[in-house]
């Protein structure tokens, strides 16, 4: 008989998440009670995020437990409904945590078509990277046409699509990245105007070249010493959006702060923290509008999708050795 | 004959300034050119941005030069004119310098009436503090009635004038000083609701005290560990406005970035840089609304002012040991 393989926070890590961190483990298939109904997981998203979830610490979700399926994202089929919403055969958007199988009311669970665009891209652009990316730029930054844009973590899933969009304003658009095929692919691919290699050159040598006249808005994954460098170049009334940090994520120390924060005074700029899930109510307007620039072929969306919920691990240690492309997935069953 | 004794930057310090910082030397008096007048200097301000003005580093004005005149906020006396919009007499402000004598062709000058406020109070409450204080807390901080709001630097010269306007738009109001004379000074004599003492108390408990519910606006004029203790209590969609950073300009090290940042992400907050000038339009307005507060009763003004411009070392070094409480001026001519 079928079991569902779940993958369970063990263990909260000190740094680097080890093998330890987690316990894989065999349960029974649930079974959806009167309003639930089963999905089958075909595909979760593995986002730095993630890391954030497993401390014991306040922030803007609880934390896992541990023995608790990690949570994450995730997309599969219903296979048994007792929900008069959800039908089988419908494909579901919601947090599955990562597992083969989950049985839920409904609530937090979207439908996602398939023939629309291929599952794991409602993981990615049309997911919560690229909602994330949307009111990030459009928003938070207070996007302008012909703004100066840097983004850092830009061949990532909510870097990519930030990248384009700005691009899509008709503003300068300049990306930063680990390694020379990445830095190729937001040029030749993207269409960025510009990408700096972390890993190979002189960051704050290559923002001074780059925007001689200062950054309008920073999108900031990075945190650490990339985003003491933006702020080391700022443009008057600059606006800089905090959406991650994930270079101080597996700090064992105390977090890194912008030892260059002053330059928010110097150039009357500002700073500010964004959670995608504030802006919920506008999704729809954001997918629709993203839709239809992906038909028109000015944003594309790069999934990097690896296979079978044992190798979560490894995996997951990607999105911190940057050894990935695009959005990360991991396929846990089939279809 | 009498001459002009002036202060000169004689050399740019390493941390704290050093009596060879400075150099004292005596020249004529100028002569006013057509156009010009002669304002002999009374009151000099002595403000803790002039620690930054000294460093050879781009900032939101031009380095102080060395063998220049130290820049200072100053008000005195128009005592000869060939300019027909000052007249002998008149009471002017401007950026004098720490001189007792200044030429001027009246740019970014202007005439203030002694007959409503001592001369002193057109270097605090009347002047570059209280308008920082009051376009910092209202414009930039956004504040709203209601608000539970921290200062820090609260017993001096922008940290006092926030807080009571705080007071006045009916918010929750605690300071942040040195000392229990100061902090006994803001609950008795300004009316705030509570004080913390940074020399003797616990700063990040007695935060989370005073806030059940979280900081609406903080007003940073400290940086540093403080700076620290309010990001890790902010409420949602907080406003840190970044005014200062005392704790930080004699810093031989890097600047100490504030390590809690990420929680402008997790409460959604918003960190915002300012400087005065940006406001001078409405210098007026503000002036005329402070000074109906002051007849009503509700805003106090203090001035700290010690004597002899031979002494301005000792007097400016008071910024940044905390011994002195409220604006902080220095006579350096008799009127």
């Amino acid at each position: 008989m079928a079991q569902n393989k779940q993958l369970l926070l063990q263990k909260r890590p000190v740094g680097l998440p080890k093998s330890d961190t987690w316990k894989l483990v065999e349960t029974m298939i649930p079974e959806p009670k009167e309003g639930e109904f089963l999905i089958k997981c075909e595909y979760v998203s593995l986002d730095p995020a993630m890391r954030g979830w497993m401390n014991d610490k306040r922030s803007y979700i609880a934390p896992v437990q541990i023995d608790e399926v990690m949570r994450a994202g995730g997309v599969g089929k219903v296979i048994a409904s007792r929900n008069s919403k959800f039908t089988v055969g419908d494909s579901v958007y919601g947090i599955t945590g990562v597992q083969q199988y989950v049985v839920t009311d409904g609530k937090g669970f979207h439908k996602v078509d398939p023939s629309l665009a291929p599952l794991p891209m409602y993981l990615g652009t049309f997911g919560m990277p690229g909602m994330t990316a949307y009111f990030g730029i459009l928003k938070v930054g207070e996007l302008k046409e012909g703004d100066a844009v840097l983004v850092s973590g830009a061949a990532g899933a909510v870097g990519s699509v930030v990248g384009q969009i700005a691009k899509i304003k008709n503003c300068k658009v300049i990306g930063i990245a680990g390694g020379v095929d990445k830095c190729k692919y937001l040029i030749d691919t993207l269409g960025f105007d510009g990408a700096i290699d972390y890993k190979n050159d002189d960051v704050k040598a290559k923002i001074k070249e780059y925007f001689p006249k200062g950054i309008d808005v920073y999108f900031d994954n990075v945190g650490g010493e990339i985003l003491d460098a933006a702020l080391g170049r700022l443009a008057m009334h600059a606006r800089i959006v905090i959406c991650g940090a994930i270079s101080q994520y597996n700090n064992t120390d105390e977090v890194k702060g912008p030892s260059n924060y002053l330059s928010l005074l110097v150039s009357r700029a500002t700073m500010k923290g964004m959670v995608v899930f504030d802006h919920a109510k506008d999704y729809g307007k954001a997918a629709q509008q993203m839709g239809q620039w992906m038909l028109e072929g000015k944003l594309k969306s790069k999934e990097d999708i690896y296979e079978g919920i044992e190798n979560f691990h490894e995996t997951f240690l990607r999105l911190f050795s940057g050894d990935k492309m695009g959005k990360l997935v991991l396929k846990v069953s089939e279809g």
